[in-house]
């Protein structure tokens, strides 16, 4: 596998160009420079863009029905019309006061546009989609094993141990030393390891702890906020409260995020070098399990925060819950969380791309390379004849070193985990990430070809580790989606209300089944609105979204039967939806072939060559040792003959008489 | 593999007798003798006998806790307890009459005995044995392989046609003769096969209704059957009608499970044939796949109607639902209809296996071989001294034909169902496959040593396609375990009243809470009951097990809260269970290895040799040649030389002058 001066440049021209990216990538050649890992990691990345295409064309498409059809939406038409005028109790203690349903007119508009039919069927699409990809992955793998000529390549040979692990056995031998009698072999055993695994495990609870912690921590800034804002006395402040509020939040999430991911990173390193791995195989698996641990965790909590949690802890008025002193838990929008939902996912995917690609992959190399560049000026000479008296490997060493794969891999599956997960609340992850995947493989190539100093060629079959988080990912996504579907969204409980309670089977009348009834005379004192009559018209009794006993019933404000009949319903199309996609998942799984049918046949094909080439070859041997007899029998001169070589004597059947 | 003469002699004594039931398998004489197919079948029924072992033993465990607790379980006591007099609506029309709660104590008490906590907790056992058994029964066969030596051995060797499909293409490239030019290879496409694959569809749809229709008619039989007896005047017969009733109609689905799988199996080998698979693999595998479907709904339709559909299609009094003409549909016996379940698993699996065993095993084939004696004996001369002049195989000849592996198989898997579909209802069912398997291999044994002619020895891998059925099986059996625990047992109703409806967090009052209270003036016409009075007190009120409104609330007789409540519970419960038994199951999947430890070492150190082997070799082969060649040199007679053997010629490099 010689090296032509010119692979380099020829990659900077097909592969490192913003101008090739409808291309393939030329992955035989990036093969060929960089090793097979290095070539696995880009195959990959092509699969997955590829295969993101029809996934973000759907959700357009999902996207746009869901544009088109907002306007025939009865629920948010009913929200949207004056005419029934829906007095909605405060959202908040004594500032806020009672606010027309009208006014949530836009957000269940909006909201509208993520919550429709569409996207049930999208999230079973993609769930199909993901199998598909493993599938499709599997099968290139399984290809390029065959054109790089892997297959007979085994995972044993690299796995010698590191110096770190040998220093341990050493010490812990050289500790031994007078206990035990010598020759026996010492080994790290479980129970050395012990200590390491337990810091480990403490310090990765208190990490996501910390996660949790930050993302209250944001909660408890939104609710706040919100309170201050209700307080000013700027009509304008309070106009676009909502939209300044989750904006804002979203963005500190993200900033928290990113910063918090390169913590995470690093505890993770210090982790697991701690647990001294054996070898670096090892080292490196275990490294990226606590990552992935980590970085997932701290990626998915806030969106998790919001998709399931966000709104339902809220209590009811008269009894509402109360965190951190007089702290009220924040309530959705009228129109379900999905909207915010959306919002946050937006945020985080977009700008996690943008500043990740931007600032860490192409600002910090390019100031590292100057500030290199820098040093290496201060010795007197300029540095254009510098330069070019240098040879190219020499110039090379001003480039940055190679930190591995993991954190282009890493990206990735938290991308493809955006992509999955909650899908169903967001049809548009699938084209931010094909976007933003057809800008990072040549970014990647870039940096590769002309930031990275040239890695040193590694063999691998597979990308290990991360198909198997790939496949966990997608089961998990199943569930999750099922989830978002039955209970972020307000699918089940239209379903519901157009099968059970409408008098005449359509949607009209929902909104007003959705909200109960409260008796303004049953505020706690103190909470009650500050300015009751803010909307010109003495308020007895206000609305609030949920299904509980209407007020003068033997059980007021208890959940209704209603709540019990959703309840239900959501749950049992929760056990539907995972059941139905996940045998949908394994059908497709069965129906296509590991391995494609050509290259199946091919190795066929060779096994057979092989075996046939060998037995010419025998016989080939043992005719040449008759040879060899015959001549010992003819021929005077005295020969060594055959004897002195290391194989078995002619068998006297085989005599020849001349 | 040369065959000593005594090698049967060896397994007839070593294997085929009862005496060494409690003795390992000579698998490897077996398959020396059989071939790997039979010896792989006989491995895995002792590894599937083996892991049963721990389940029986954990299943009767199981059991005993039940027949422990039973006297201080709460609610069988309150039923049982004769002071609160509870009166229960009748339970047919007219015929019946009210009857005290009491007189369903017998059936509560033996109904705890399956419906208790401990039952969950085997579920999961059985869920994760299932996983277990799956592993072992991997590694085990990875071991065989090892061991006779089939690593290397691919699945390609035997596929040559069946001559029934190149009769067919015969056939079609004839009729294509005149249109299409010659030389292009004729072949069976889809479209080809599309009216069989018609038929098949249809045949198959129609059976399974046909299933159907059976179970109904028991269904039937049973109500009818009922009925009758109620209005029959003895009082002997009234008092036993509920067991009377169940076991007959058990026996009676018995036999025709029992009778129909003979039929099914003649169907599928018939549909099979119409498909003209091209290889005698995919015959196989396409004929199981259909005897499979087919014999799982004939032997599970009754088992998943009682346990899923008995007793909750039945309506309520005064409004009952009636099937064909004036039936109505029946209701369960107080506890839940487990108990039913039991019986009807307990006789199946019994019986099943008793008569499937003696009568079509053992019956069926001495039969034949009595049969094909007497024709033989029709010629003149007596048994025996013709017997003594005939030699071994001449004798054999009057043993039966081996019709292969596959009923065995069958029977196995449809048994491994049972044992964990719904172990859930029935802890013992392990225990009873355990017995029949220890006979069934020594019975299977024998069939094959002795009653069978010696099949041809098949080469094979692995146990194929039944793999994936068992896999399939344990997975289907999560979901159904869940539903039996959560819809069939009165576990869930149980936890929800202690901790939210009852006063003191006991069980105390939970019958009283399960029991909806029903205004008699309300019985439609005509289905009020004869003798009001047979209890000697009149009778407004009386009670039915569901949870319905009481009667003059606004909403009477409907579905109340606690009803929509306890239904989400049990939801809710499904999807914790499954999740949670699928992950752990995943968990031990990825924590066993598929290939034993030292195996994989021994492949991996052979692997090495055998490169070392052909280094050493080449070597050799090039010191022979340089051999050559200088004799070539230094003997004068004229020889071919190596030129005339198909080997490279000796580089010019090795010249040696002597």
């Amino acid at each position: 596998m010689t090296v032509e001066p010119n692979d380099r440049k020829l990659l900077y021209e097909e592969w490192a160009s913003y101008s090739v990216f409808y291309k393939y990538q030329p992955v035989g050649l990036i093969r060929k420079y960089f090793g097979e890992k290095v070539g696995l990691y880009f195959a990959w990345l092509g699969v997955y863009t590829q295969m993101l295409i029809p996934a973000a064309l759907v959700g357009v498409v999902v996207f746009l029905y869901g544009c088109a059809s907002v306007d025939d939406n009865i629920p948010s038409m009913e929200i949207c019309d004056a005419r029934n005028n829906i007095t909605m109790c405060p959202l908040c203690d004594q500032a806020c006061s009672y606010w027309k349903l009208t006014d949530a007119c836009g957000t269940a508009r909006a909201s509208h546009l993520f919550d429709n039919p569409a996207t049930v069927f999208f999230s079973i699409f993609m769930a199909l989609w993901a199998v598909l990809f493993m599938e499709h992955w599997k099968r290139r793998q399984m290809r390029l094993n065959y054109i790089w000529d892997l297959t007979g390549f085994g995972e044993e040979e690299e796995d010698h141990n590191r110096a770190e692990y040998e220093f341990r056995v050493m010490k812990k031998s050289l500790k031994k030393e007078q206990s035990t009698p010598k020759g026996e072999k010492v080994k790290l055993t479980c129970t050395d390891r012990i200590p390491a695994y337990v810091t480990t495990l403490s310090v990765m609870f208190f990490m996501i702890l910390v996660t949790f912690a930050i993302v209250f921590g944001v909660i408890l800034y939104r609710i706040s906020i919100k309170a201050a804002l209700h307080m000013s006395s700027y009509p304008a402040a309070r106009a676009n409260i909502r939209a300044t509020v989750k904006t804002t939040a979203a963005i500190i999430n993200l900033i928290i995020i990113i910063i918090m991911d390169e913590v995470y990173a690093a505890v993770a390193r210090w982790l697991t070098a701690k647990e001294v791995p054996k070898t670096d195989k090892s080292f490196e698996e275990r490294l990226i399990f606590k990552t992935f641990t980590l970085k997932f965790v701290n990626a998915f909590t806030p969106i998790v925060y919001l998709a399931f949690f966000r709104g339902r802890l809220v209590g009811r008025p008269g009894a509402y819950l109360y965190v951190v002193g007089s702290y009220r838990m924040e309530e959705c929008a009228h129109a379900g969380c999905l909207m915010e939902l959306c919002i946050q996912l937006c945020i985080t995917m977009l700008g996690k791309q943008l500043i990740q690609n931007n600032l860490f992959e192409i600002g910090i190399p390019k100031l590292k390379k100057l500030l290199r560049r820098r040093k290496s000026e201060l010795d007197g000479r300029s540095e254009e004849d510098r330069l070019k008296s240098l040879k190219r490997h020499e110039k090379d060493m001003i480039l940055g070193p190679f930190v591995g794969l993991s954190p282009e891999y890493m990206e990735m599956i938290i991308q493809f985990g955006m992509v999955t997960l909650f899908v169903a609340s967001f049809p548009l992850a699938p084209l931010f990430a094909l976007l933003n995947n057809i800008i990072e493989i040549r970014l990647d190539a870039k940096k590769f070809v002309t930031e990275l100093r040239r890695p040193i060629a590694a063999k691998a079959r597979d990308i290990g580790i991360w198909y198997n988080l790939l496949r966990g990912l997608s089961k998990v996504a199943v569930i999750v989606n099922a989830f978002v579907i039955s209970f972020t969204s307000d699918f089940i409980p239209r379903l519901v209300y157009q099968y059970m309670y409408s008098p005449d089977g359509s949607m009209h009348g929902f909104v007003n089944h959705t909200l109960s009834y409260f008796n303004v005379a049953d505020f706690q004192p103190g909470t009650a609105p500050l300015s009751p009559n803010n909307l010109g018209y003495p308020v007895q009794v206000c609305r609030y979204k949920d299904y509980r006993e209407p007020p003068g019933s033997s059980t007021q404000y208890e959940l209704s039967k209603e709540f019990w009949a959703i309840l239900a319903a959501r749950l049992a199309f929760v056990i539907v939806f995972q059941n139905v996609v996940m045998l949908m998942s394994d059908f497709v799984d069965w129906l296509i072939p590991d391995i494609p049918k050509d290259i199946s046949l091919q190795i066929h094909k060779e096994k057979i060559l092989v075996v046939e080439l060998f037995m010419k070859e025998e016989q080939g041997r043992r005719l040449a040792l008759r040879e060899n007899h015959h001549q010992d029998n003819c021929c005077t001169s005295p020969s060594p003959g055959p004897d002195s070589l290391p194989q078995p004597r002619p068998r006297p059947l085989s005599h020849s008489h001349c």
